[in-house]
């Protein structure tokens, strides 16, 4: 019996070594950090291995060895250049979680062995009156994205990789004793419905509406219940209807189904639209109470920008496009999800099925988020 | 020299006994009230007079001899069937004041010999949400507009007339010593830019754009300067740049100039777009700051009404559409115009000039203001 425990023990002490080792980021020459990724290397390219070297961890740096990276459709609209042309290779993942492996001088924010998470935004200009106040992601200097964002000499690479160096001031807080994998989506999915609805102060008895129920959808749904709103639920399928009401939602409705969509008419105060795609705005904005708001969240590719009929607009039904949040309402998100155990639902994937997860997230077919593991190619 | 006096004198009480004398409302069988007016009978027609009666003096009603009626780009619109087909003949007409020469029994707010003013409503189901709560312009019973609206068998006739009998709770108070025909148009125009201004709290120091200078956009211009604001004009025009600028406007831009405007992205927190035509929106749109907010005010006609790329909505930036205001509101408007000495620019036409008025207001050439002095049908 004893053997048998010590024999566990040693295997867990073999096992946590090997992760450890695994975990080590390697440094390169003049500092450099050598990183394995996956990249997009050319127009309509899949997703292939790509090692490169992040820069050295500067005064203000942290070094992160990631644990886990979302896929989240903006990365899929990037990688497709359904935004434009990129800048190649680019290594897609603005949902990125992982331990603080080494810190610059200057770094008070984390110790190495923290848990530390980034989003969407790694720099800003941090002068101009948005970046004062902690609207970094309206900088007008221009935020630089975590990745294919004009950095120096070259371009922001992301998540997809084994490890990122980041100012500290855009890294996020995060506990040890929380499920990290799950935490990765919070970074964006979690702050891109979290924002719009503490934005329009959502409360109790709120009528709000969801549409589009994936990734960002089920985040919007969980907070807006959170905050104690009813819910209604929007898709083009019947197979998210039960994980909807499951949890939580008061209605779901398959739009497929005109009879479904009727009798919404002046009923919501806020809609927050997450599809991804051309849609038609008014059939929502006619839902809207007088003095509702809808919110576009979700960004489509840019020959699929919906346009809206502003009759559509009468009765002080207003619509505009709020994008992710600053930084400080990045760490309030994380924390309020975390005291309220707000998580996505998400399926853990190795990096080599990335293509695949690509494929099922434009199909609809993944409840609710990707993560990838980033042990696989560690 | 006393000679002189006294036949001035004469002169002048028999200017007024004769006006009294027309100012009376005659009584036909049954109470009706017997109205002389201006009508459009047929499609694309032009007014021409039209005797009618109007419905007898109801308990809760009054009886309001109309002295200045203000014309209106919706009565325009109305008239040419840009709005789709009307109810013929169709008196058109929202912008009313006169003086009360019958009461119902009920009526309390008004006695015989007040200045009453009637504006775009005459009606509501008084028992909705926004009945209860002074917003009777979104009644989700459908409010009664002032003419060209259901009422009973018929249709309701508007301000280019005599007289008009209406229930008091939707007639609003008028001083009597005021410029009465100059208080006409704020019943309108007045309340669509007063409430908008409110509804966003416009104070000192906001960046305030108008767009569109006419009857409502001066008086936009008039209320925000008032407020607080810096205020910068748009029009197609160079002939309104220098009443712009001697109202108090911070600048005028000619919009049909493209150097003019350059140099106002991200420039203000709110535009008043009052353009009663298709336009492009994205160009205003790209002028607002962050959360900025754009208000259309302006009506088009129906084959007109704009459409808004929802990328120009980045940011924040809000897109609603303001209708009018409340009957309390329309009171505070009032109020608040006589108070800070804020009328419309007008010019006083007889009503046999209509029709030439509203080709003046088509081509632009109004500044700002036709009122009809409603003297010259009595």
């Amino acid at each position: 019996m004893k053997k048998t425990i010590l024999n566990s023990f040693m295997f867990l002490m073999l096992v946590l070594a090997s992760v450890y080792a695994q975990g080590q980021t390697t440094l390169s020459h003049e500092g450099h950090i050598h990183t394995k990724a996956y990249a997009v290397k050319e127009e309509k390219g899949n997703l292939v291995p790509y090692d490169f070297d992040r820069r050295a961890v500067g005064d203000d740096d942290i070094l992160i060895d990631i644990l886990y990276s979302g896929i989240c459709h903006s990365d899929i609209h990037t990688v497709k250049g359904d935004w434009g042309s990129i800048s190649y290779p680019c290594v897609p993942g603005h949902e990125i979680v992982g331990r603080v492996s080494k810190i610059g001088k200057n770094v008070s924010k984390f110790k190495i062995g923290d848990i530390a998470g980034v989003g969407c935004m790694v720099n800003s200009c941090g002068k101009c009156h948005y970046c004062e106040s902690g609207e970094e992601q309206y900088c007008t200097g221009g935020a630089t994205y975590t990745y294919n964002s004009r950095e120096g000499d070259g371009y922001t690479q992301g998540g997809y990789s084994t490890n990122i160096v980041v100012k500290e001031s855009f890294a996020l807080k995060v506990p040890q004793n929380v499920p990290l994998a799950r935490v990765a989506p919070l970074l964006c999915a979690g702050i891109t419905t979290y924002s719009p609805l503490r934005y329009n102060h959502v409360k109790k008895g709120d009528k709000v509406a969801v549409a589009g129920f994936g990734g960002l959808g089920h985040m919007a749904l969980k907070y807006a219940l959170a905050m104690g709103a009813e819910v209604t639920v929007f898709d083009i399928t019947e197979d998210k209807r039960q994980a909807a009401l499951d949890m939580g939602a008061r209605q779901y409705v398959n739009t497929t189904n005109p009879k479904e969509m009727e009798g919404f008419n002046s009923s919501f105060n806020l809609i927050l639209s997450t599809i991804p795609f051309n849609f038609q705005v008014e059939s929502y904005l006619s839902m809207l109470e007088v003095d509702g708001t809808m919110v576009l969240i979700g960004v489509q590719p840019m020959d699929q920008i919906p346009s809206v009929n502003t009759m559509a607009l009468w009765g002080r039904r207003k619509i505009y496009h709020s994008l992710i949040g600053g930084i400080n309402e990045t760490q309030e998100m994380l924390d309020y999800s975390i005291k309220n155990n707000i998580y996505p639902q998400i399926e853990i994937i190795p990096m080599q099925q990335v293509n695949e997860a690509y494929e099922n997230v434009l199909d609809g077919k993944v409840q609710f988020r990707y993560v990838i593991d980033m042990q696989s190619i560690k």
